[in-house]
């Protein structure tokens, strides 16, 4: 009945079942309202009515209704619904706003969710954000915020910025960022948390349990007590929490802790380290440092965001956006990080200009010309193919070269099998076009050179298989990521190797054929 | 000085240290050499010392040092060396094997360990264990598989082998699995785990903490001891572990229990709950049934897999190779899985030699067949980019279309200015690609058909930004899924209607020049 109502309508109908307290039926009428329908109901509400409707509506519309609200709603009520919100979704709802509208709106929250907002914005937006906050709600924010969130911000400013922040936090943590600067970028450092509960060896299970009592503020859920040798310090193992409650009190964590976890030291790859934590199912890896000292911990949710940044990252590689990873908005700076592949792209495509020219002047069929870019687009796709399979494949840990040769060698045999296929399909096919179209195949019969295009298609398909495998194979080998010749540089060799071929396939089946 | 040695030698020196129990720097020895030279080192060891060095040696390598130690040494030892491995380790160590090695090998292992190495099998070498084990031996295996676990197993088969292992389940077992069977492919209820820790609202934080030491066996830590309902059993929170130490005895967990953690609903789509994990930094989520019961929880290492299975799946989109996803090995396969995408690449190739042909006819300029490689490739990458931003800008949960509306004009903007870069370029060059190619350009001077050249390529360019970012939003708005047109769809139609625009370029600027 609700879907058929008009507009008007709805808002009288909402209104009526709030008033009448119908709570379930409220909610069900509101899962079925439009952002703008909602908002307009909310607008007519008493203050603290308003924060109880928008706890219980659906996330994917809070920032949408909120939006619509932004002007409508007294200042301070929006500063209390802005309170129950979570730091993501107000993060989510400042993208959507200009500029001004921004910093006005930095103004309605605390401190505190400041901190936890500006973590989570991406990274072009942050960027102007801190151009245009007052340095000193940037600082009393900052108090708030974890070490490890604070360098993630840092990275974002310039030396000059950074220096000013860093100028205005407490010694302590001055220290810990300090400390954590100093990993690279990527790094497992910089993706852990560097607070740790941790406790020596020879302590109980009763000690244990009264030091958990006495923990008073944590974010997130404690999974492990690390163990950690009394005089060294250094780690040795870890206890799973809820082994606290069946171990009897008496018995010592040296005897109940796990020496198996996998550990990661503060320098290794961040890739490498979320490609183990996919392997092994693992939720917690403590990070430990060259001394065997205990430094912080990585849990499986901060591999998520590493597995999205990859992800974007490879994606970026592979159809050449470089701006899909840092996450650009202005049109400007996306342009100019596209046009490097781009003009790569266009001064291939006008190679093979020549190229084909040239055919065109030794064979004197002018018809030649008008196959180059199916025999052109086969190649590309082939290569891409194959690129792609042997790109994951590195990723994926299939580190030794023989599997990866293996691979390889499966990738040739399918480009040859498609080439095949494909390279007779296209010749009977443009057997055809040639009838239709009455191109002019000058001193040759037309099968002659259907035959043509089929061996040069074949011939590029099997070569840019072979050529889009062995790519990411080499730049492995020589210690760089094999994405970064993924996309438009295999596409464009494969386009000039491609015409290359066809045109070596051409003059020597005339050749053979005593043709030319 | 180890690096210096030939291979004799370094053997030599192994032992050596072995001999002198000098464990440090044998350790640092062993991490130097190859995986040939650790395994004839552990061949000559005695029995517990092999599975001691081997337990120390770098994960990487000993997937490689096992199969060279696969014949060399006594079956019962290999047993033994195979019961201290990781699951996934030796779920590699098999995929090396060829068919008959791997069902040696499986006698090998325990059942227990069979079910665990089962599960962490890529499908298509899952499938071809699964046709070449003996059911006995299989269904032994089964008892020890997670509910879970065994659905995904069941799924790769076909509904005969179903119904063989379902029969040689215990009830109680089959009932779980059945009930799990019912979700569909890709939904929550086939990632969760459906083993919960919960109790009733009801109980004191100490008849929780007695509860928790009869827990006897748990393969994952407990993070949340989840709070139902005492009467209606419905899921009402979750009390995060660690606060069991710290709140007092008498205390009852309706007064602890956090209500704020989002959950799921069996049915939703797995990539949606991946989104949420990753938005908000969860490490667990609850998942309710539509009438309030507690079935089960997702923790976050699950959604590792969901997300690179969904970077699998666009990337397998993005390069029109669908077998990345279905992870097949048989190069006939992987052929008939890539080949409709080629045949549909093939045909629209040589769709546009028929255009070009008519170009050329319609011109009497053969020189204007040369250029088609360049405008087609900038057509395509182009196309390609904007693609991309928009499948992930739908894949990021940016589902409002009003904001994927304002991505897609940002796109063209960017399109057309690149394409104005381009073209211009491209017009200087193909006037220099007509004189150094004395390519006949029959009546019109080289400076038009470079115009030509240039102008069709900013309109190709700003065509396949629009292209490439509105179809994957009508897909979405179709409520289909983005990717699926993505890669070789979108760069055979820009391909297509690149060379249509170049048609119509050329011909409507020739009359505009009065030439034609």
């Amino acid at each position: 009945i609700f879907d058929l109502c008009g507009d008007q309508k709805r808002l009288a109908l909402l209104l009526n079942l709030e008033a009448r307290k119908m709570t379930a039926d409220l909610q069900a009428a509101l899962s079925l309202c439009e952002e703008h329908e909602i908002a307009a109901f909310v607008e007519r509400l008493k203050n603290e009515r308003r924060i109880e409707i928008l706890r219980n509506i659906d996330r994917q519309k809070i920032v949408g209704v909120l939006f619509q609200l932004r002007s409508k709603i007294p200042q301070d009520d929006f500063k209390k619904l802005l309170a129950e919100l979570e730091p993501a979704d107000i993060a989510d709802l400042i993208t959507t706003f200009d500029r001004n509208e921004r910093i006005l709106f930095f103004d309605l929250l605390s401190d505190e969710m400041v901190a936890d907002v500006l973590v989570e914005l991406k990274s072009s937006v942050l960027r102007e954000i801190l151009q245009d906050l007052p340095l000193r709600k940037l600082s009393r924010a900052i108090k708030y915020m974890a070490a490890d969130d604070l360098v993630e911000i840092l990275g974002d400013l310039g030396e000059a910025e950074q220096n000013t922040i860093l100028a205005t936090l407490h010694p302590d943590q001055r220290e810990e960022v300090l400390a954590l600067m100093q990993y690279s970028e990527d790094s497992a450092g910089l993706i852990m948390t560097p607070e740790t509960y941790s406790m020596p060896s020879n302590a109980t299970v009763a000690d244990t349990r009264r030091a958990l009592t006495q923990l008073k503020d944590f974010d997130d859920p404690v999974i492990y007590v690390f163990v950690t040798d009394p005089d060294s310090g250094q780690y040795l193992g870890a206890v799973p929490i809820a082994k606290l409650f069946i171990a009897p009190p008496t018995k010592r964590l040296e005897e109940l802790c796990e020496t198996d976890l996998l550990t990661a030291s503060p320098d290794e790859d961040q890739e490498e380290i979320a490609r183990r934590f996919r392997k092994y199912d693992i939720l917690v890896m403590p990070v430990v440092d060259e001394n065997g000292k205990l430094v912080g911990r990585i849990t499986s949710d901060d591999i998520l965001d590493v597995m999205r940044e990859e992800a974007d990252e490879d994606l970026a590689h592979f159809v050449g956006a470089p701006d899909i990873e840092a996450e650009e908005e202005s049109p400007l700076i996306i342009s100019r990080k596209r046009l490097p592949w781009l003009i790569v792209t266009m001064v291939t495509g006008l190679i093979n200009s020549v190229i084909i020219k040239s055919m065109m002047d030794v064979t004197t069929i002018d018809a030649i010309a008008i196959f180059v870019p199916a025999i052109l687009a086969m190649g590309g796709n082939t290569g891409m193919q194959t690129n792609a399979v042997c790109v994951r494949g590195i990723a994926l840990g299939q580190v030794k070269v023989s599997n990866l040769l293996s691979i390889v060698w499966r990738e040739i045999r399918v480009g040859a099998m498609l080439g095949m296929i494909c390279g007779a399909t296209a010749g009977l096919i443009s057997w055809s076009v040639i009838h239709v179209t009455g191109a002019q195949t000058g001193a040759i019969p037309p099968a002659y050179l259907a035959l043509i295009v089929g061996v040069a298609m074949f011939a590029a398909m099997t070569f840019a298989s072979a050529y889009g495998g062995l790519v990411p194979i080499i730049l492995h080998r020589l210690g760089a990521d094999p994405a970064i010749a993924a996309g438009p540089f295999v596409t464009t060799s494969n386009d000039l190797s491609a015409a290359i071929l066809y045109f070596i396939t051409c003059v020597s089946m005339l050749h053979l054929l005593h043709i030319s």
